[in-house]
Order: C-alpha cells, then sequence, then structure tokens
C-alpha cells in the first residue's frame, strides 16, 4: 500500500515540477477549476490558509492596523491615474463590460490590486494631520491574467492580503515598509519554518509605481526562489496621482507617503517546495490542519469499536482540549499500511498509532512526519509530549531548510562560475550587480537568473560580477 | 456639542430611511465607492462583520462543516445547465468579457452564488457513497448587479458565506436545510439580539432552481421586514444539472439531494435598524468592535497625562486581558460632550467616565448605551463589573426587540383589516394564505405586503385573507 502510494507521485529527483502537481493534487489542497488558471481550493488546502491567515493577521493589528474590505471593481479611468501602475497591471486585467444586462458606460476591471480604489477612498477620507497615520489592511480575492500558471504559485486569482498606509514623513513610510518587511520574515520562519532573505528588489523588479520594493525571498527544493511577499515604499507617487491632501500641524496643504504590502496563497506552494519529500507534503505544525492523526490498530480477534476506538476517541477528546488540532482515521475500508502512506503524503506532523496491545501498556506508538523516527510514549501526559514533539518538528523543519539554503549557496569567484552554478544545481549566488538594466538583462538572457534582493543587512559595494563595474552585493537565483 | 451630533442625524421618526444612511456614514461603518452600488466597508464597520463572521464560522464549523474556496468566474455555460437557477441570475450577472488584452470566447460571469461552480465539481469528486455527505462552506464576495442599492441591505457586490451540501437521501437534505436555518436563527437572536421568524418561504418568493427555501424574517424599526437568511432544500435539480453521481452500498448509480445556505453583510444592516435610536447605533455587545471606550476626563487644573491617562491606560489593560474589547478615547481636540455624543453615536454597549475624583474614590463611571443609566462602580472587581453589564445589555436589546415585534404582531380580522394595519404602522401580520401565486400578487399589489414565511412551528390550516379560499398560516410583511 506505501508502495501505491509512493508510485501515485512522482519523485521530486526526477521531475520537481510534476512532484509538486503530484502532491497538489492527491494532497487535495486544490484542483482546476472551469476556468483557466482559476484554481478550487480544497478543504485541506484552505485550513492551512486558514491558520496561516490567523497567524498573519494577528501579526498584522498587533503593528496598529485594521482591516477593512473595498470594492472588487475599479473603473478603467481610477487605474488610469498612475502612469507607471497602470503599465504594470493593464494588460493583465480582467474587464467587466456587461452588468445588469447592459454595455457599461465605463469598463471596470476585476482588481489586480487595490493601491487605485483605496487611494482614491483616502482622497476623500484624509483631510487633516490627525488623520494619520493610516494604517489599514483588507483579505480579499484579486486576479491578474496569466498565462502559464501552476495551483498557489501563479493563478489568475488568488487570495492575499493587501496594506495600505498613509503618513507625514518619507522617513515613517520606510520605517512601516521595513517593519512589515520584518513581520513578513517572522511569518515566513516562525510559521511556515521556511527561512528567506530580504531586501530592496532591483529597478527592474519592482512594483509598477513604487519608489522601492523590498521582498522575502526563499529558497525552493529545487534550487529556484520564491519571492514570497512584498513590502512597497510608494514615495508621494499614489498621493499625487490620486489626489491625497492633508492640512499639516503649520496650515499648509501637503501630500503623504504611503506604502503598501502583501503576501497570498502563493506562501503555501513555497511551504510546499521548501519541506516536501519523495513521500508527499511536510507540513509545518504550526499550519498544519491536523498535527496529529491517530490510526487505531484493530485487535486480531474481537471488534474495533469494542478494543480500540473507545480509548482513541478518549485520547482524541483530551488533545484537542489541550488545542492541539487532532483526526481520528476510523475508515473501516483501508489497511493501517495504506493509511500510514495516506497521511504521511498529506504531511500530518505526527502520527500515532494505538492498538490494543498499547492500550494493555497504557502507552502508544509517535511517528514524526519530517524524520520518520518513532517512539513508544506513556499515555499519561500525553497532550505535552505531543506538543514537545510538534515544537521540535517546527523548530527541525526550519532548521533542515536553513541547512538547505547554506549549501545551496555561493559566492562565485567569476562570471563563468556564476554561470556553471546557474546550469547545474542552482541555489543562491552572491554577487555584484551593477545599476545597469542592461547588463541585469543580459545575466537572465544567459544564466535564466535574476537579482532576487540586495541583502538589507548586507549593503556592500561590489564590482559587477558580468561587467566589472561598480555595483552593490546582491542575491541572485533563478526565480519562480 | 452633544446637540450638534443629534442634529447630524435625521430622526428616525421623521426618515427612517435617510435615519440609516446617516448612522451608517457618521459612525463610519461604511462609505460610497466610485462604482455605483458598490459600497466601502470601513474599519468600524468591518470589525462588527469580523465578530459576526467568528461567531458564525464557529457554528458552521461545530456542525460539520469545513471551508474551501471556489473561483470568482463562471463560464456562461456552467451558470445555463439548471434552467431555474439561470433565469434567476442572468439579468443581475456581471460579465468579463475581456481578460489578458483579448476577448474571450465565452464570457465569465461573477459569481452571484455559486452552486453552478460548485456543483461541476462535486460532480468531478463524488464517486462514492463514501465520500458523503459533503459539508461544504466559503466566505467570498459575490456580485448581483442592482438597481436600487443602500449599504450593507442591497448591494451590488456584497460579502457573504455561502454553504453547499451533498446527502445520500431527501430526509438527510431536508434535516441539514433545517438545521441550518435553526443556526441562523441562533445568530440573529443570540449573537445579533435580533429575533427572528422562521419557515418556508412560498413558491413565488423562492430561490432560483430551490426545491423549498427557508428563511429567518426579521423585524425593523419602520415596521418592515428584512430577510436576514436562506437555507434552501434544492432537492436532486442541481445533481441532475451538473451530472452528479456516485455508486450507492447496492452498487447503483444514484444522484445525491443538496441544500445551500447563505447569510451576508446585510445582517449588519438589520442590526441598526433593530436597535438603532434617536442618538445613532446601538451594537449588541457580541460584535461591537469596542465593548467600552474609557473617557478621561482632565482635572481642572494640571496635565491629564499625570493625573488620568496612566490609570486610564491601567484600567484599559485589565479590561483587555479578561477578554474585553476596549477603546481608550485620549484625544486632545474634543470636549467630553462631544465624546460622549459620538460613542453614543457609534454605539458603544458601554461608557466608562474616569476623573481625577474618581481615582481618588477609586471607582468609575459607567453609562449603559441601551438604557442611558449611569452608575458609580469600584475599580475593584472592575472586569467582572463590566462583563456583567455587557452580558444585561445583551439581554436586555433581545427582550426590547422583542417586546417591538410583539406589539407590532398582529391578526387581522379581515381584508379591510390587513390593509388598513399595513397603510399605517405595518409590521408583522398573521393570516391565512391560499397556493395561488396571482392572489398573493394581488396582496403585494394592493398593500406592499408579502409573505414573509409560513411558520414553521405553527403549520395551521387558515382561509385565505384575500380570496377566502383553503390555506395556511403566514407571516406578512412589507419587506426591504
Amino acid at each position: 500500500m506505501e508502495e501505491r502510494t509512493l508510485k501515485e507521485i512522482t519523485p521530486p529527483s526526477v521531475d520537481f515540477s510534476q512532484w509538486y502537481l503530484d502532491v497538489v493534487l492527491k494532497a487535495e489542497l486544490a484542483d482546476y477549476g472551469p476556468v483557466k488558471g482559476c484554481m478550487v481550493i480544497r478543504p485541506y488546502g484552505y485550513a492551512i490558509w486558514e491558520n496561516l491567515q490567523a497567524e498573519t493577521d494577528r501579526r498584522i493589528k498587533a503593528l496598529g492596523h485594521k482591516n477593512a474590505y473595498f470594492p472588487l471593481l475599479i473603473p478603467k479611468s481610477f487605474l488610469q491615474k498612475e502612469a507607471d501602475h497602470v503599465k504594470g497591471f493593464a494588460p493583465e486585467c480582467a474587464w467587466v463590460t456587461i452588468g445588469g444586462g447592459e454595455e457599461l458606460e465605463e469598463p471596470l476591471a476585476i482588481r489586480p490590486t487595490s493601491e487605485a480604489m483605496i487611494c482614491s477612498m483616502y482622497a476623500k477620507w484624509v483631510k487633516s494631520w490627525r488623520d494619520l497615520p493610516v494604517l489599514l489592511n483588507q483579505w480579499c480575492n484579486v486576479l491578474r491574467w496569466e498565462k502559464v500558471t501552476r495551483p498557489f504559485l501563479r493563478t489568475t486569482e488568488f487570495l492575499w492580503q493587501e496594506g495600505h498606509t498613509l503618513h507625514a514623513t518619507a522617513d515613517e513610510a520606510q520605517k512601516e515598509t521595513l517593519s512589515i518587511l520584518d513581520m513578513y520574515r517572522e511569518v515566513a520562519e516562525d510559521v511556515l519554518a521556511m527561512p528567506v532573505h530580504f531586501g530592496p528588489k532591483s529597478e527592474s523588479e519592482k512594483f509598477a509605481g513604487a519608489s522601492m520594493t523590498y521582498a522575502i525571498e526563499a529558497l525552493m527544493g529545487d534550487g529556484k526562489a520564491l519571492q514570497a511577499g512584498t513590502s512597497h515604499n510608494l514615495g508621494q507617487h499614489f498621493a499625487k496621482a490620486y489626489g491625497i491632501e492633508y492640512v499639516d500641524q503649520n496650515q499648509q496643504l501637503v501630500m503623504p507617503w504611503s506604502t503598501s504590502w502583501g503576501v497570498s496563497t502563493r506562501l503555501i506552494g513555497g511551504m510546499i517546495m521548501t519541506h516536501g519529500d519523495d513521500r508527499g507534503l511536510v507540513i509545518p505544525p504550526k499550519v498544519a490542519p491536523y498535527q496529529v492523526v491517530i490510526v487505531p490498530i484493530p485487535p486480531r480477534k474481537g471488534d474495533w469499536n469494542e478494543a480500540v476506538l473507545p480509548k482513541a476517541r478518549a485520547l482524541m477528546a483530551e488533545l484537542t482540549a489541550a488545542g492541539i488540532r487532532v483526526h481520528l482515521d476510523d475508515r473501516d475500508n483501508h489497511q493501517m499500511g495504506f493509511k500510514y502512506a495516506d497521511w504521511e503524503m498529506r504531511g500530518v506532523p505526527l502520527r500515532m498509532e494505538l492498538g490494543p496491545k498499547d492500550i494493555e501498556k497504557d502507552s502508544c506508538v509517535l511517528v514524526r512526519r519530517d524524520t520518520r523516527e518513532k517512539e513508544f510514549v506513556p499515555l499519561a501526559g500525553l497532550a505535552d509530549s505531543v506538543k514537545a514533539r510538534l515544537d521540535a518538528i517546527q523548530k527541525n523543519l526550519l532548521e533542515k531548510a536553513r541547512k538547505f539554503r547554506e549549501e545551496n549557496t555561493s559566492e562565485p569567484a567569476n562570471y563563468d562560475a556564476f554561470k556553471e552554478v546557474m546550469a547545474t544545481k542552482r541555489g543562491f549566488l552572491l554577487a555584484g550587480m551593477c545599476p545597469s538594466a542592461d547588463c541585469e538583462a543580459k545575466i537572465k538572457e544567459e544564466t535564466k537568473a535574476t537579482v532576487r534582493c540586495f541583502p538589507l543587512l548586507r549593503d556592500e559595494a561590489r564590482p559587477c560580477i558580468r561587467c566589472g563595474s561598480a555595483g552593490k552585493l546582491a542575491y541572485f537565483a533563478q526565480a519562480y
């Protein structure tokens, strides 16, 4: 049975991309919907999103932001007010042209992002310095018409949060941008056990309309990088474009500084590709829909309804009461071997095996998904034993991912070495990048690698790896 | 200051409809967006939604349902599969005709509801009796092109949850339909303190494609009813239309029975019109963004930063730690009178006044929004005192609303009496209704009243109030 399940999943070493799709579909995280690029997030995948959302929302609110909701549809004329913004997003828009049976006078875009909508409301609301800072966030769906899509990683419709803030000074806006970047780093590392590099993007990769874009960048199992969250300092571009002005403490009419920032369901794709293995998913305990699955072992003779299930249910209740997310697999049409492989494939952090003999000995077997270690554990104090192991798994996953990233990060001596790495094992390369967009484009052409970010905490001068002219140290990688 | 705030709100007795809009806008629950009928839900309104959503989501999950997410865009051909359904919803659809810069081969509807999308996925997923029941729910935005809109009550885009279930038998589907109806009744009454009548709708008011629609119906302050939630037994109509079939325990290919049900941001409109008064909003404690507002009273001489604010902050921390949602109004540009009126208008259940003299006496003043009763309360054990009062307010709001409803419910002796009530004070009328859709339409034409529901717990024969032929007892009202 175990072998059958394994056979259904392409090994990541053979075809990482196919392995990813196999895992997403077999573990029932998502499915393809009838419109190209629009996925269905199934309950098991959505439960991960709910946990991730709760962890992120708590942090967003702790930083003083409030949630609101802005309309889905944006009039064409509103989108056009910021020149760079419309240039970046208009080609990706889906347009509503008919409503209530009639052709609309003005086409309406389904939001690809909400700067245009939110800034036009801010223009109406903000009048005085007392109205600042404005610190709002919304959780919603957005839509960007994509040619090549992959569940979670790049979908036409996706779910995200988008924060939009206004500040009295450039300095405050910059502080906000970086404070959010750090919050995203924390969510990635402490919640998803996904280590990230972070820092500003190059000119060519920044958000359409931003002064500066910062990103968190993670390394996937195939040596490619994933941009996992972005925080934009928008300067006064949007305030200017949308006419946001207020009276400051000196009675002067001035413009505020704004930021915007978002993370999306893409994070789930990052989590899958950071931790998954030959057996399927590995979900960090903090976001796992089920942290523990109880697999009851039937007696050789007699009825498991008498011999095992009552105790299994009692233990489930005990663990649930302790705040642990538990599932009891009491399916009677599958063998244990099938169930073990099934839950491993679904990435449940801890499996508990419980049979009549275990119950006699007041103990159970716990098996870790990350190490596959098997332990006999007394039933007395079970909740604490489980919690300790969940913490250990969470920690181990981050350490393992960090180690993988370190093994796959290097500083190439020259451009030939750079090209060699990108043609073979990939990973992150630390190297100099000059300010020329042309040189950056050439590197992409020649190696498929781009600047993922300039390390925020290591702002160093370094000659460009390709042209040798003055530049700055940057992380390069091929990216999703 | 109090008078100024009062002046800004039209008294409900003068113009209920204008009072409603004044309250929604002044209390900053919502604002008009740039697209007609699409409102912006501002942070204060959205916080009510978050609380209501948490209470509802918890109950949906306790009944065994899981959350998922299905795509926003539905191909035209999918919507057309159920004949009644498309007839009901197609005229209200917004159509995407252009995506990624190109005309689409098939127009895509923005979901007005998701039966078409979800049933087509169910057709793919459900194969065996072991896959049943399917109990899914989603929280999302939907769009229905409306001619006349009003914030929360009827908007082109709104937020809601929609449950979609599949069952092996007609009986199970009916049980689900009624169990959800009862859950909605509980949310309305126990969370929003909004008493509801509940039962089946008449043929002419049922959901497009349903076998039977059940609703909860509340009475608003102006004597009009509001349909506050619906639960539909869809029979096998959608299973048939979307080709959902499975192999049952006897190896036969059979069709399941389905239900769907939803409540939306409309509930917030119902809450406003159930409890609000001359002074503005009255928010039930269970959904109030702030359950308590602390208004510090400055000393006659000296600095309130020394005399009052430290104690106010300590008390806020104490109440927050006890799980109470608290706001401290430390604005220094407004007088107390303004603040009192401002928070009354915003419907905060409990106001705490705290001045230097109160602090000396280790006490504070608590003022209830619902009764405006003022009490001196010792600071020792403050969290318990506050909780007891919040419970009392929640209870009183429900009782008050029940009393109002009873005073505005009667059984007219004949059709003339019926017409008289509907032309004057309105409210609910209990009267007989025959099965003729024509007679029902005439009653609407002559009195503006419709059958809101047939009382589920009082299934009685009663001659039709208009034509005298055999009928059933029904609740009539004019409705939003």
